[in-house]
């Protein structure tokens, strides 16, 4: 009877599996598939459909050109492409060999997104929700620092803290790393890691990768056993969509209100609690802070404010601009940081304020990293600088 | 020039948010959107569109009958409606009142399955990705205890851990309660909670709202603050997706490959770790075990195959027949279980044995709970078995 049992479960489980392809997934296609050639097909099912497009960070990018009050900017959109018909409703797109990244896409019928659903791999960025899939063309390449492989794991928590100075509950998540639980005596240095503009305390753990890349390379003894910490950085906003259902619908506006207390202010209490919580190795030489966009901004005022806190900086295509903050900057140096590193990308409207930093610095005699890498502002580059960053800290 | 800064910083963001917008958000409608008589609208935008249809489990279940070789099974599928269209090509539905729940719904434009623009909440399960939304009538009611409130929270964990059963490191995530942290001499009983067939140790803290549920059931002094361990019981799979990026691909049918390795071989390598790396209070009267199908199924087999380790087990919609199993269960109810519950809804089809196992246990003497609910085999009645069952633990 033991066997009807299963029998029963199985057929009815069938059943809901069933009424769920009408859904969506479940469509018995391959899609993406990634083939030894390092190519990707991408398939979708619509007999009734006159055009299914795809687009994807992994095309050719399209130049928006926007003006904005007389200032013309070029915005670089994911590129489109048509899918091909096949008989039977079958529409298809093999793209170019792709290097090792995670890639994002999706799919458009008559116009309308849809979600692969083929895939069930999904990631939101803001308000944008994409399909994504990994390229690991050979170990060691970028797209392999973003997988799990068989190396000690660290932990990833989230956490609510009070913030007095917000006057509210928080959340923020915690990469613990591999043996903290079981070196009850190591202190570990921190980081601290800030999201951008419309993010959230999820933003780093999930589109930026930050344990799978901190797992890789302290596993191959290329970056310190480190905490890393990554608050939300919206003042108004407590924490990530779906840890507190409030309905809140993020966006680059909102996020943008102005709140009358910086992030100067609200910063030690999410460092308080971290110091409180966790074994921390306190002190300038154990504590980086470092932040994508409107986080590496806020990542740079923090170091201005607290010049003798955060021995490493690490500012990714975000800065302040050096003209009234002169003597902030002074400070800043004066104390010798161990290393103060600027990411931006070529075509990121914010590499004019990222080289006006550098070239400052430059006349000042404050020793400055500025690594240019290709593209604009995304997170393809944010996932590449922190992986570069981390390896520089707290030896 | 700080001033300057930031505006180049923000017109750089509206840039990327205006191109974005061609992959899905920044619509401007609001949607959905709950109103102050409970009814709940949603919008859709779609000026081609032949029909535009929302389909969701607030919506009257569809009932599909399936033939599953003579034998007859009834699923009810969500329901599905037709939106309105509406000058502009805008197209809408306004539902009846709704009681306090999550709900999960999506749009179907011209019969492709969309996720609704205007409303980033998105949860997957196991295969199927849905938008969702919490109604939550007054506090108190069942939405209400699914949204996080001002109360102590706890800290969700995800964990790898090393199964030389399984010969995998594999993650699980992990409940901790408010004041673990803060109370270093107390040690806290312990609730393995199990996922179902095609599920993993996501499942339950995001579809299930664990830690929204026992936060606010702690902070009523209606349920013990205790430690929750949801590992993943799919035995090839060694992470959910997203955790470790290898583009595995979930449903009903490749969870249910047979392993040779049961849940009774692989669980000590769960509570080994969990044992070793936490304040755990262990033993009988500190120790529950409960799932949903085929983790109450599960739940009841580690029952029957250590029947002195779990004073709680908790069956929801998922259970294994007395027959064959007598001896086993014999030796469970001589140890004098605090609680053995089953919960089922009157239209699952695991109803069946769950009647059978009640009747049986009845006949021997043998004190079990049957609580049965409303509706099918639905997270919408995990998340209440589980809301029940919490609070009958460990006093």
């Amino acid at each position: 009877m033991r066997k009807f049992t299963l029998l029963l479960v199985a057929a009815c489980l069938s059943v809901a599996a069933f009424a769920q392809q009408a859904l969506g997934p479940g469509t018995g296609l391959v899609s993406p598939q990634i083939n030894p050639d390092h190519t990707v097909t991408f398939r979708y099912h619509a007999p009734k459909a006159i055009t299914v497009q795809l687009t994807g960070d992994f095309l050719a990018a399209r130049p928006i050109e926007i003006d904005m009050g007389g200032q013309k900017l070029t915005y670089s959109a994911p590129g489109l492409v048509d899918m091909q018909e096949m008989p039977g409703g079958f529409w298809t797109y093999t793209s170019e060999p792709l290097p090792g990244e995670l890639y994002s896409y999706t799919i458009l019928v008559d116009g309308h997104k849809v979600m692969d659903p083929s895939n069930i791999y999904q990631i939101r960025d803001v308000s944008t929700w994409t399909n994504y899939f990994v390229m690991s063309s050979e170990p060691g390449d970028k797209g392999w620092y973003y997988e799990a492989h068989d190396v000690p794991h660290g932990t990833v928590s989230h956490v609510w803290y009070d913030s007095p100075t917000l006057s509210s509950q928080r959340r923020m998540t915690i990469y613990l790393p591999p043996e903290y639980e079981t070196s009850p005596s190591t202190w570990y240095p921190v980081l601290y890691l800030l999201h951008g503009s419309g993010g959230d305390e999820d933003a780093w753990s999930d589109l930026g990768r930050t344990a799978q890349i901190l797992d890789n390379l302290i596993a191959e003894g290329l970056a310190k056993p480190m905490i890393v910490v990554m608050p939300n950085g919206v003042w108004y906003n407590r924490a990530a969509p779906g840890a507190a259902v409030n309905m809140f619908q993020p966006n680059f506006e909102n996020s943008r209100s102005q709140s009358t207390i910086e992030i100067e202010d609200s910063f030690p209490d999410v460092m308080d609690f971290v110091e409180q919580h966790y074994r921390v190795a306190k002190g300038y030489a154990n504590t980086a802070v470092a932040g994508l966009s409107m986080g590496g901004r806020q990542s740079c005022m923090l170091s201005l404010h607290y010049p003798k806190k955060f021995g490493y900086v690490g500012l990714f295509s975000g800065v302040a601009t050096p003209e009234g903050n002169e003597a902030a900057f002074k400070a800043v140096f004066a104390a010798k940081p161990k290393l103060y590193w600027i990411g931006c990308g070529k075509d990121d409207g914010v590499m004019v304020n990222s080289k006006k930093l550098k070239d400052w610095c430059d006349q000042m005699g404050y020793p400055v990293t500025l690594y240019e890498s290709e593209g604009g502002h995304i997170w393809r580059n944010w996932r590449e600088y922190l992986g570069i960053f981390v390896q520089e800290l707290f030896w």
